[in-house]
C-alpha cells in the first residue's frame, strides 16, 4: 500500500520523535492570503515601516501563520485518525518567521492513555517547529484522541504534566522589540497595557459569515490534510468541518477591535474547540484579561488573554452552562500571552 | 469602552485631519491576489517586461490597489457608521506604487452639511495616500452620508466647490512613462488613442457571477472594516452588500475587453454606486469615451472614459430611467482618466 | 468593433504563429495561491532548502503553474469559440519557471481538419511558452473543435502526426538536478522508483468537494478568458463549467498521497477531459504506473503515469465502459511523465 492510512494509537511509541514532512517555504503571497481569510490589521503584521520603529528588521509573518503551518505539518502523523483535539499547553513563540524563511517540524510523543473502552486513546505530543538555520520558531504540547485499530493491550499510561500556563519570566520576547516610541494612532487604538485591567471583558463587536471556500484555502495553505475539513462525504452530516485554526485566526484577528495594540502572540497557555464551526456561521469573540505582566524588553509589555469565538445566538460573555460544560454557541476558548506597549 | 464605535456625524469638525490607522505594506502576493480576484490583464500591471518597455523601472501594483488600500484605511473613521457613500471627485493617481511599499493614509474634513431631516448629514472628506517616503502616491475627495447620534443642533453647512471632472493638464503620468515603442500585439488590442472616438460606447461583452467568498477576501485584503460586507446579521434581508470597490474593480477589468490599451487609470473624476450588488449577481460593462486629451509624455494619450456595471437584465447601453434615476440593474458609474498609447 | 469576438475555424491557416497577448511575470504570490487552491506538497515545489538539496538553486514555480500560464495566455486565440477541448500531446517541460520569471506564449497552427457537417472543425496548434530571456521553458501540441461561423469551403485536411508518448530520451531534466541524496522523510514517502512497478494501480484516497470561488480565482489567476467559467448565462444549465485545468491540478496535488516522491512533471503524452466537473463535485484520484525510464541524472528516474480524475459515484479504478467510452464518474484521464528519486 502506496498512501499514508495514518496512524493508530497502538502506533505510538513513548518518546518516540516523529520528524514530519514536507518542508515550506512561506514568504509574501502566504502573508497576503492571510490578509484576505481573515481581518487581520496588527500594524506590526501590516507595515514593515511599522515593524521597524518597533526595531524589528522588517513586519514578520503572523504569529499564526507560523503556527498553522507547523501544525499542519504534523497532521499526516499525529492526527489523521484522531477523533478529537483535546487541547494545547505550554506553547511558546521563539524567534519570528521572517518572509522566506522554511520551516520544518518534528513532535516527540510524550503521553500515552488509553481509553476506558479500549477503543481509542490520548496521545500527547511535544511539537516544535524549526527554520531553515534549524532554529526552533514556535514549540507546543498538544494531546488529541486517536482510534484504535488493532486490539492490543494498553502499555501503561503516561499522562504528562503540563502547566496551566506559560509564565510571565518564560515569555521570550523578540529581539530588538522596542515599543518606547509606539505609534498608538497608526497602530489603530490608544488602549496601552496600564488601560487593561485583570478581569476586565471586551466584546470585539464585529462578525464573519463563513464560506466554505474561504477555510479550505486557508487549511490547503497550511498543507493541513485532514480529510473532514474538504470532504462532504467523511461525516455522515455530509458537511465539511472547518478547521480549528481557522477559527481561532478569525477570532483572534476580529480581537483587534478592542486589543489593537495586543501585537503579537508569545505564548500559548491552553484552548479548546468548544463546538465544530461550519459554513454559513457567523462568528464573533470576546475575550477577557487573565493576567498582566511587564518584560524586560522596552516598552514592552504582556497581557493573558482568554479569547472566546462564539457563533449566532451567543449571549453576551457567556461560556459554560450550570454543568460547566461549554455552551452550545461557543466555538473556541483560546488563552494566550500577547506582547502590547506599556 | 475598547471597541471603535465609529464616528457620527456630530462628531467631525471642518478642517480636522483624521491620520488613518494602520499602514500596510503591499507587494507580489496582494497583486497574485488582485489578477485572481478579477479578470485584470492590462500588460503593464502583468508583466514587469512590458512595464519595462514601457519607461518604468518594473511593473507597479495596479492602480486600483492603491485606491483600495487607501480607502480601506479610511473606513473606521469616515465611513463605518455611512448610509451611503454618495460620490468621489478631484482624484489623481500622482506615483506609482511599488511591490514593497508601505501605505498610509489621511483624511481632511472639507464639508459638512446636515440633512433636513436632522438625522443625519453628508460629510466631504479629501483623502491623501502616503508612501513610506511620505509622497503622495494618491488623493481624492469623497461624501458620504453619515448618521447622528445626538441631538445637538448642526453647524453652518460647508459644501466644498469640487470639479466635474480632472482637467487634462492636470493628469499627472508616471515618471518614464514612453509608449512609442508599445507593443499592440503583446498588450492584446489593435486599437490605439486615435481609433477611440468621443461618444464612442463598447460594450465590453465578458460577465462574472460573483460569489460571497471572492468579495470578502477582497474587502478582508485592503482591511476594510465595513460590517455590511462581511456579516449576515447586519441588514434585515440578511444579505452580504458587496463592497462598491470590489465592483469597481470587476467592471475595470471586465473594460479589457475592449479597452486593453487603456492601462493605467491616473484620474477618477467622480462615480456613484448605483445600486447594490449581491452574491449571485452577474457583473458585465460597457464603456463611453467622454473626452481624449494628449500628454506631455512620449507616445502617451489620455482617454477620459465613463464606465458603467450593470447586472442581469440589464439592456444594452441602458443607464438612466425617464425620471433620471439610475436603472435598477445599474450597479456603477464611474468616470475616471486612462493612459492610452498615441 | 473593439472587442475580441474569438476565431472561427475559418479564421486559422495552417503555418500561421499566433503570438499571444498579455505577457506575465509570476512569482511568490501566484505560489501561495497554488498551493491554497490546491493541496500542493511535493517537497521540491515547497521548499527552498529542500530545492536546493536537490540541486537546484531554489524552488521553482510548481510544473503546473506554468503550463496554466500558458495555457491561459491561449485561450483568447485559440479557444474562445471552442466546442470541446479534444487533446493534448508531445507536451514537454524544459526550463524550470523560477519566481519573478515573466512568460509569454505563441502557437502554430499545425493542422485544420473540417467535421463532415461542415459546421466546425477541429484546430490543432503547438504551443510554447517562453520565459524573459526567450528559452522556451515548455511547449505541448493540442487540439480542439472550433465552431465555423461562415459558410466557406474547407481546405484540404491535415492532421499532424502526433506521438502517443514522449519518449524517456527525449525527456529533459532541470540543470543540475541531483537525488542521490534525497530525504524520502521530509518528502512525505518512502517509496522510490524501484518500488513502483509497470501496471501498479494506486488510489489516493482523498477527496475535495470543489466550490465556485475556488475555480474561478484559479481560472482569473492564469488569466484564462473563457467565459463558461465564470458566467452562469452561458449554458443553458445555467452552471459554470470548471476549467479542466482546475481538475488537473486538483488530480496531480491529490496523487501526493502515494506519489509523493513523482516530484516534477516533465511531459504530457496525452489528456482527455472525459466529462465536465460542478461546483458540488467531489474529486478523487487514481494512478497507474505506465512505464518507468531512468535518465542521466544522478538518482533521477521517470514515471509514465496515468492520472485519472473522478467525481462521487466512481468505482474503484474503473475508467470506461464497455461501449469503449469513458464512464460518466471519470473526470480526466491524463498521462504525463514525472521524475522520481531511483
Amino acid at each position: 500500500m502506496k498512501t499514508n492510512p495514518g496512524r493508530y494509537f497502538e502506533d505510538y511509541q513513548l518518546g518516540e520523535v516523529l520528524r514530519h514532512a514536507v518542508p515550506r517555504s512561506i514568504g509574501p503571497g502566504e502573508r497576503a492570503l492571510y490578509h484576505a481569510l481573515y481581518p487581520a490589521r496588527a500594524a506590526l503584521y501590516s507595515s514593515d515601516e511599522f515593524a521597524r520603529a518597533s526595531g524589528l528588521a522588517a513586519s514578520p509573518l503572523d504569529d499564526l501563520i507560523a503556527f498553522h503551518t507547523v501544525f499542519g505539518k504534523t497532521v499526516p502523523d499525529v492526527s489523521l485518525n484522531a477523533v478529537a483535539n483535546l487541547g494545547y499547553a505550554e506553547g511558546r513563540w521563539l524567534k519570528p518567521v521572517w518572509p522566506g524563511d522554511t520551516l520544518r517540524a518534528e513532535s516527540e510523543v510524550i503521553g500515552l492513555k488509553e481509553n476506558s473502552n479500549g477503543k481509542s486513546g490520548v496521545l500527547y505530543v511535544r511539537t516544535r517547529g524549526f527554520n531553515q538555520h534549524d532554529e526552533v520558531v514556535l514549540e507546543y504540547s498538544r494531546w488529541v484522541m486517536v482510534k484504535k485499530r488493532r486490539d492490543v493491550p494498553a502499555a501503561d499510561p503516561v499522562v504528562p504534566e503540563l502547566k496551566k500556563a506559560v509564565a510571565a519570566a518564560d515569555l521570550v520576547v523578540p529581539e530588538g522589540l522596542d515599543f518606547s516610541r509606539y505609534d498608538f494612532a497608526l497602530a489603530g487604538e490608544p488602549h496601552r497595557w496600564g488601560d487593561y485591567a485583570i478581569g476586565e471583558k471586551i466584546d470585539h463587536i464585529d462578525g464573519i459569515t463563513v464560506e466554505e471556500a474561504e477555510h479550505m484555502l486557508a487549511t490547503r495553505l497550511w498543507q493541513n490534510t485532514s480529510k473532514v475539513h474538504f470532504d462532504v462525504t467523511q461525516r455522515e452530516d455530509g458537511r465539511r468541518l472547518i478547521y480549528g485554526g481557522h477559527v481561532i485566526s478569525l477570532a483572534r484577528t476580529l480581537s483587534f477591535n478592542g486589543l489593537a495594540n495586543a501585537q503579537m502572540i508569545v505564548a500559548l497557555n491552553g484552548g479548546a474547540h468548544a463546538n465544530p464551526c461550519f459554513s454559513g456561521d457567523t462568528v464573533r469573540a470576546w475575550s477577557e484579561v487573565l493576567d498582566k505582566a511587564e518584560t524586560p524588553a522596552p516598552g514592552v509589555g504582556a497581557l493573558r488573554l482568554r479569547l472566546v469565538a462564539v457563533k449566532q445566538g451567543a449571549a453576551p460573555f457567556a461560556l459554560k452552562g450550570e454543568d460547566g460544560r461549554y455552551l452550545p454557541e461557543v466555538l473556541l476558548d483560546l488563552d494566550y500571552w500577547a506582547l502590547i506597549p506599556l
